[in-house]
């Protein structure tokens, strides 16, 4: 079994409202000093391949197939054992 | 300007459906290896604070009022920058 962590992050350019919005959430609760803050999401997951750079390679089309939208995000895969 | 990395994940024996529903999806799509997601969400932050302990320790602050629900969730800043 292997173990994995996916991390998917909007693109460079691409507007966040979301992160807006907590970064305004923020700022109205007294913390003065944010820049900035963009949201995306983190998947951990088992799969039964035990060899990690097969495991990877899977993870990989997983993201390209139904973890990410690869036109506005970004996705990175980190075996974590 | 310090650059932090958060990443929210539900507690260990808190329900998923929505890793749930995505490890559904996954069987479907044919990856049939996947033994189980859990989703959690990153936020990409920068703060004005140089100092990189005590940005740590506001945005700890950040995550116990705002950005986690310490009942269901753990949170962990990580300093990028």
């Amino acid at each position: 079994m292997t173990k994995a962590r996916i991390t998917v992050t909007l693109k460079n350019g691409v507007l966040d409202p979301q992160g807006k919005a907590i970064e305004n959430g923020l700022g109205s609760l007294g913390f003065s000093g944010v820049e900035s803050v963009r949201q995306g999401k983190v998947f951990d997951m088992e799969v039964a391949e035990k060899n990690s750079e097969k495991a990877k390679s899977e993870i990989e089309a997983m993201c390209e197939k139904l973890l990410a939208n690869t036109v506005i995000e970004d996705y990175s895969v980190e075996i974590v054992s």
